[in-house]
């Protein structure tokens, strides 16, 4: 069994430390926090962001980055996306080896646009790593910390790193799929965030089923569209990092950014929301990119464009969602007949 | 503003109906229980399928169905799939006049396989009609008696009608959009019953939100599979009567199919769900034919062929979903590629 270092406690990090650790890998948990890592090493357990799971001995946590990473047959980043250019520049300057690298983090970069393995490809020296592999899919970090049936899909630019990562993770409860369309199944882990906080915006307003579903079929077409033009495949976003993921985030309490989307709907500022949540709410910096994105390749996102002007130009809650829901009367399908058209 | 009989005083009927009279239109509302005519007419409510609306004072309820579609400028179908044909031959008796046909009925035939707008085109006299328009898409009829924000999907073989019927039904909150593939809106909308059927296994069973994602994906490709099979286009189960309808189906307690999926997963044999039920749920017999149609067209439907044994042949619910949650190690997309080169 091989020596995986895991980046990032959070409550996704911590349950693939569990998978891993499962599996009869030897995990090693890095976090910042000094105090979290004695935390989990003493207690067994992540209060704040996985209270109710009890972490397995062979996981040890610790903040020495260095020796995380040291004779590590794999690193696998799941830090926010915010940070993950300062996280790869630091292992970029401490890795002394050759290894496979993953990561689960699903943002797209605030300052250049980019994909995650973009940024962390431009970061990490290219003699250590072949590919830089994405895991991906519809993944409650809860669920999974509890060894409920889940379903991921690992995408690399070639595959031989997507299955050696499919083969670490994969056990009887967490099955793994590969997927080569690395660019569509970043991007639709990335954008459904988008859709997610407008799901709990309608249910927020006190919007029923219908209004929401209407919501998130025309959010997995406008997000579809984004990433065809950006080249990933249509069919990627059909599904489990694009539809599935998409419907586990928009559907559950789990997820956070339905969750601050809802507060949201109920009328919190955004400021309050963030503060409420206490946690990273990745969808809301993922808004900003995406509606730069759609300005850049020329592509309409009704539904991104009008919560980024909610999150950052004082729209109410209630005009955004009716606006949406009672565009001009048109073909259901222009829109996708349009990207069959640019296949 | 027009006459229209809308037949088949159910909670979807009876939704439809109010949509019409709040346009404007003069409704009639079929039924063939006579008390259920007189209880809708004096008491201005459906306690049955509508419990907490009020039913407009301009729709008019009535057992007698010439009366019903005398001089009606449109006749809605919304009757179970079972009795279309039966219903569909009554009305060929008795109608004189040049009418808009519309069917709501989300099934397959039984008998002969055929979509709902098929058998009824079999029935009804072609001299009496252009074509027959289906409506379909994310609708509970609970909210959309109650004006909640929904959109659906109008299809017919030629535009002309289905334009007609858009017409009709659009207002502020109910929005109707057109689409001229009516294979895959009448398939969309019956066949995702079966993955509700399934959703609610797994989650009577007691599993999280990540399987049930994972098996909605699956299930979206399996049905897409099957319709392309039969002419849809591919593009419409990622719109409103597919990944839309589906989604509201899966994740709601309104959902008959889902409830009833619920119930079986946590135990209950068919005959007692079906009795504590009391309403019709589609997606029993929608099963059943859809399995039919898959050996007819050749196309793997693990799932259906799952739900098919459970309901038919006293299969174990956690058997039938453990098994599709651990089938072997593929490449994600592989149904779905395969979908592609057969578009």
């Amino acid at each position: 069994m091989a020596k995986i270092a895991v980046l990032g406690a959070g409550s996704w990090g911590t349950a693939l430390a569990i998978v891993l650790a499962d599996n009869g890998h030897n995990v090693k948990l890095w976090t910042h926090r000094k105090e979290q890592a004695e935390e989990i090493n003493t207690s067994r357990k992540n209060h704040k962001y996985l209270p109710d799971v009890t972490i397995p001995s062979s996981i040890y946590a610790l903040a020495d980055l260095q020796e995380a990473i040291q004779d590590s047959a794999a690193i696998v980043f799941v830090v926010p996306t915010k940070v993950v250019r300062d996280v790869s520049q630091q292992v970029a300057k401490l890795l002394q080896h050759k290894t496979t690298i993953v990561h689960a983090s699903k943002g797209i970069d605030p300052d250049s646009l980019k994909r995650v393995s973009e940024v962390m490809e431009e970061e990490l020296p290219t003699a250590m790593y072949e590919d830089v592999v994405v895991l991906s899919g519809p993944s409650h970090a809860e669920e999974v910390a509890l060894r409920q049936p889940t379903t991921v899909t690992v995408s690399s630019k070639t595959i031989k790193e997507a299955e050696y990562a499919q083969q670490m993770f994969m056990n009887e409860h967490f099955r793994v799929y590969t997927n080569p369309d690395i660019i569509g199944v970043e991007l639709g882990g990335a954008l459904k965030n988008i859709i997610a906080l407008g799901a709990g915006i309608s249910d927020g307003l006190g919007y029923g089923d219908n209004a929401k579903a209407a919501l998130m079929t025309r959010g997995l077409a406008e997000i579809a569209r984004l990433g065809t033009s950006m080249g990933a495949s249509p069919l990627t976003f059909t599904g489990l990092t694009g539809v599935g993921d998409l419907i586990v985030t928009c559907t559950s309490q789990h997820s956070r950014n339905y969750r601050a989307g809802y507060m949201l709907g109920e009328g919190y500022r955004l400021e309050e929301v963030l503060e409420r949540m206490g946690m990273v709410v990745e969808g809301v910096r993922t808004t900003n990119a995406a509606h730069k994105l759609s300005q850049r390749q020329c592509i309409e996102m009704p539904i991104t464009a009008g919560i980024e002007q909610l999150l950052y130009h004082d729209a109410k809650p209630k005009e955004v969602v009716d606006q949406l829901m009672t565009r001009g009367r048109r073909h259901e399908m222009e829109d996708l007949y349009d990207l069959l058209g640019k296949q």
